[in-house]
């Protein structure tokens, strides 16, 4: 992770091998596309039989060039790329852009070739970008790197990007230049054989002139590393990335074209446990970065409108309520101020209507009175540009007002810009962010409070249990790899529960007949009997489970009937029957290179028909438990609903903490079910369990 | 609704009363833009004390302009504005426009200055449009009205807009114009105080050239005949429509700027009752026009993608498969074909990945491939611009393949479209519907799948049942019309509710204590026993409810508790106590203009917790109820969950028939709740119900 990207995003000399003299190629489009952006460096075209490529000097080996080089682009065929890596080992190259495609996700030859390169580029210390990939832009004045062959040329800004799809980034980039907006640094990284975008994003997270850092990926090698890396660079920037693959067809469609494990964990887990701002829509994405690069965060979600027409600020508030957002009422002391300085017809509350025909005083004061007011953390404004009003000198107010008041400003700009070309650079300048539309900047807005919820937010304690008892987990998961036994039985998945204190329903397992009275008259009856035997799985539905038994006789005809059906070699499972007020869920599921997923719900149809059910990735800390809880829909009823009690939040998020530790602990512990849990009055106490490893 | 609005949207003359010479002025700006656009007739600005505006010649009086004049526009202050109505009356004038503000949406002096123009307008039989409204605008070649002050000047096109909020309609109109995308016809009727957005959209409907229209209301004066005239609209083309006021907030800012009654009733009912597709987004709705009024509208809702970029198209699908979009696969002698005419990496499946080296040759082969595939409905697209292409081919291909393969079309087109101008207009020329984001283009697509939803559903039957007794109900209600009571005592809820054949749980009001248990005897315990009393009103909370009654000491012991805590007078309501295996509720509510709100829900948890109801407005056909049932959430409860049998849906649709049927007979009842009503088995039988009339 300290490897410098330094070559590879500010080299001091670029060669492209495989350079070409036809236009319409690879070869010659990125020569194209250097000179166009002024890279600020030496530029060497490498082709064995040309002299000259739009007007530069050719070499014909990469070993014939006379200056050092940091970077170097491969476009030649797949066959040719691992020697020629060799050869630019050999002249001491730095970084390589593979852009050539044909490697891994092509099959076996593909891999075979593009492990050969790697194999070579690590003995010469190469750091490889690729391949199948576009490659690197930096706008730095200084540097104006674009090696990359697409076709927008960005200017200086903000914004960086990284995108696992050099489509995706093509069309952030092109977004943000359609905006107005300019961006720092890009890089497409293709098949990730070396430089990966966890690294990427760190070097940008390490880069001053990034302020905010935008990424797309389908799937993470090592999402571990990833979550760690960037939570780091989350607590000073936002990361915002497309939530990709969120449908199991999408998450099909991605396989099949990058040939990795898109979709086996949700990217959204983990872009929440490393405090990304996830999106949807690519736009809404844009929207909220260019906010974030250009604005303050607002410390709160209480917004602020100022309106010169009436529709938008309609269609603003519901999209502002509809991501959470709160707009209090005016202070009586601002109504005042504003009777004196708006116009007759303006309506002076929030939203404050300045009507169509307010000028830039109006505008100014307007501006400067919500941003005296505490109670408002951000301003939303609606600017329509009327054609009879000098909307120049109100841009002038706006960006003057808006930067000395400090808060944070959207401004949804409603004008053609081409005829309004002065108002809108004014603006522009002034770095108000505008948008096309009342809910895109409505959205933008909730982005940035959005990513003030992530930014300060408590991390929350990852608990370490000392009450465990490791050695009796282990000597249970040892016995069942020894008999070769993936699914625990009922005594051993309640002996892993108890070991590590998360309560259960009284229990035991007897395997006489005669035992099975005694033992729940121990227990106090009610019980249930479940037939203890590995080779019932599904009990229920083969008549293996009986619950709420009331007495001994009843016990007595159920595990004689359970015998007969079952076999002589039973054991019974004797367990309290409880009262259930709720029922809930929570399970854990391995994932390779992430840990677990705990999962949290309440039970029946709340989990199988509303899908009404939390997520997130180990080790869980008590403010993500509690955060799990809170977060599913059916939360009032966990609450208590109707004057009832609810369930002990404390007690849940505990077992749920458990539970992550016993994921950490034993990996090996595939998936784990407790389902259901009984909550019932200040107890949460497991009923049924299951444990596969 | 016969109205001819030709003098408005094809006026032959204009003048405007209240011309400027200064430019900072809507008297000067409608001058402006009706020179810029090129009005095809002739143009008489009015001002009493300048001879010449903007080169024209200049009126004093509009009783001075020569020639005949079918629209003008008033911008004068409210005062004068009756008598120069007046004068337009003398004059010959069919339409006018009051652009001015300060009507009734400043009080009663601008009410009564409303209703003076309003009714000097109708003695000469003049239309008004607004006041404090912008105008009109047609786009027609022949025509080139831009009687309006907004700023954007729209090309000719298909697509027809009204806005009542003119702030969002230039929005739009700006949106558009940014698209590149033509107009037809735009209006914006402000305070709507004559000619009405029903009367606007019916001119649009019957108007050859709109193939779509687009609606911005905040509220509707009479919903009604709005839902009756846009229905026969939508029938023919789509309506594409903006939920304004979605939230209280919202509806709360709409209702200070217009004065309605804007959230009185959603919007969002309204629109889809009379089949018109909404959008949250302003930008989703501008895309979904543009792509209905270029392409055929899809059949079904199979989409077959083609893409030369693997991101884009994992989003593309994401989107399409959220919007309830599938993706069938190809079949083998299309996969056949395409392994001939593809290159080498292309991945042969749907998605279809002709890579991004993909030529001309392999579009035309992969749209030609997709279109005569019967399984797809629809063709997406993914297409960027590589530098090493050549697009302008493949666009041309793309262009005749999509024309002659009569499906239709959207593309998510990544571009800089100013350094590939030529490819896109040949797109644009080719009536390619284009968009810059995948999740756009599928969200247009999506759109374009939910008009041919509404446009090929069923409309069902809204049944006349003959079984029911008007006279009965109308006598209950008359009494209490009599005895000033609005809420109904039991016995009078359960009386109506049998009169219209609701399935009621058998029941028997009796007065004295003895009676109750002969009562309950011959309905058969369990029973429930109510105090009926109309002084009581929250039963349950003061012990007036009792369920579940198993036996006749219970009862009487009851009914003597009852005697004694709510007096001697009390009367009984007895009631079977019925098992509940699934709780329903069905509402009605009435609402001024429309008719009722009926709502449908399973009880408890599911309306109070998840919010999970549906609605629809009176009369409902079967298909509509059938459809809320469907709808909700919950749904599979319904169906029948695990196994179970679910409920008698039939008989559901049949009472909510017959609630809708009995809220149309009888407009006076203002609300009406049946909650519960029980399903067990086939039967479905009210419990508790409430009427207030």
């Amino acid at each position: 992770m300290n490897d410098n990207l330094d070559p590879l995003f500010k080299p001091r000399a670029v060669a492209l091998i495989g350079a070409s003299v036809k236009e319409l190629s690879i070869g010659n489009v990125i020569i194209k596309n250097l000179l166009h952006y002024k890279f600020n460096g030496p530029l060497y075209p490498i082709n064995p039989k040309v002299d000259e490529i739009r007007g530069l000097k050719a070499y014909h080996s990469i070993l014939d060039v006379p200056g050092e080089v940091d970077l170097a682009h491969i476009v030649i065929p797949p066959p040719f790329v691992p020697d020629e890596v060799e050869n630019c080992g050999k002249k001491g190259i730095k970084a390589i852009i593979i852009n050539t495609a044909g490697f891994k996700e092509m099959g076996a030859e593909g891999q075979a070739l593009e492990d050969d390169s790697l194999a070579r580029a690590r003995k010469y210390g190469i750091r490889i970008v690729g391949p199948n990939c576009q490659g690197i832009i930096n706008s730095d004045p200084m540097i104006n790197a674009y090696c990359n062959f697409t076709f927008t040329y960005p200017e200086p800004g903000y914004i960086s990007v990284v995108a696992q799809s050099g489509g995706v980034g093509a069309v952030i980039m092109q977004a943000f230049y359609d905006m107005g907006i300019g961006q720092r640094m890009y890089a497409s990284n293709g098949n990730g054989s070396d430089v990966s975008i966890t690294e990427i994003i760190s070097y940008y997270g390490n880069d001053d002139g990034t302020r905010a850092i935008v990424l797309y990926a389908e799937s993470m090698d090592n999402p571990h590393e990833f979550i760690t890396e960037a939570k780091k660079v989350t607590a000073r920037k936002p990361i915002l990335a497309i939530t990709a693959g969120r449908t199991d067809k999408g998450a099909e469609a991605s396989r099949s074209h990058i040939g990795g494990l898109a979709g086996s964990i949700s990217m959204d887990l983990i872009y929440k446990k490393a405090g990304i701002l996830t999106f949807n829509s690519q736009e809404d994405l844009c929207h909220a970065a260019v906010a974030l690069s250009s604005q303050p965060v607002p410390k709160g979600n209480n917004v602020g409108i100022i309106t010169n027409t009436g529709g938008p600020s309609v269609i603003a508030i519901d999209e502002l309520v509809n991501c959470g957002l709160e707009i209090p009422p005016l202070s009586e002391k601002a109504a005042e101020t504003l009777k004196e300085t708006m116009l007759k017809s303006a309506s002076i509350r929030n939203p404050l209507d300045v009507v169509a025909t307010a000028g830039p005083e109006q505008f100014k004061s307007a501006l400067e009175v919500m941003m005296n007011e505490p109670q408002f953390d951000s301003i939303y404004m609606n600017f329509v540009t009327p054609p009879f009003v000098d909307c120049e000198n109100v841009a002038r107010e706006i960006a003057a007002t808006a930067k000395a008041g400090g808060k944070p400003i959207v401004c949804n700009y409603m004008t053609d810009k081409q005829k309004w070309s002065g108002t809108s650079r004014i603006l522009k300048e002034g770095e108000i962010p505008c948008f096309d539309f009342a809910e895109t900047a409505a959205r933008a807005l909730a982005s940035m409070v959005r990513y003030n919820g992530i930014r300060s937010a408590k991390e929350g304690t990852i608990k370490t249990f000392t009450d465990v008892d490791k050695d009796a987990v282990r000597s249970i998961l040892d016995k069942a790899v020894t008999q070769k036994r993936e699914i625990l039985t009922a005594a051993e998945v309640y002996g892993i529960l108890e070991a590590y204190r998360v309560p259960v329903a009284p229990w035991k397992v007897v395997a006489d007949l005669n035992e099975v009275v005694t033992t729940a008259s121990a227990i106090g009856f009610p019980v249930v009997i479940k037939a203890d035997s590995e080779k019932i799985i599904h009990k229920s539905d083969v008549g293996g489970v009986a619950v709420n038994i009331q007495d001994a006789q009843e016990a007595v005809k159920i595990a004689e009937t359970m015998s007969r059906n079952f076999g002589d070699g039973i054991k019974f499972f004797v367990q309290k029957f409880l009262p259930n007020e709720q029922e809930l869920i929570i399970g854990a599921k391995a994932v390779e290179g992430v840990g677990h997923i705990i999962m949290f719900g309440l039970g029946g149809i709340f989990v199988e028909i509303l899908k009404d059910v939390a997520f997130t990735i180990t080790p869980v800390s008590d403010t993500e438990a509690m955060e799990m809880i809170s977060s599913i829909q059916a939360a009032p009823l966990i609450e208590g609903f109707r004057g009832e009690k609810g369930i002990n939040k404390k007690k849940a998020v505990e077992i749920i903490q458990r539970i992550s530790m016993l994921g950490t602990d034993f990996p090996e512990i595939k998936e784990l079910d407790l389902n259901p849990l009984f909550a019932t009055g200040d107890e949460i106490c497991v009923v049924d369990a299951r444990i596969i490893r």
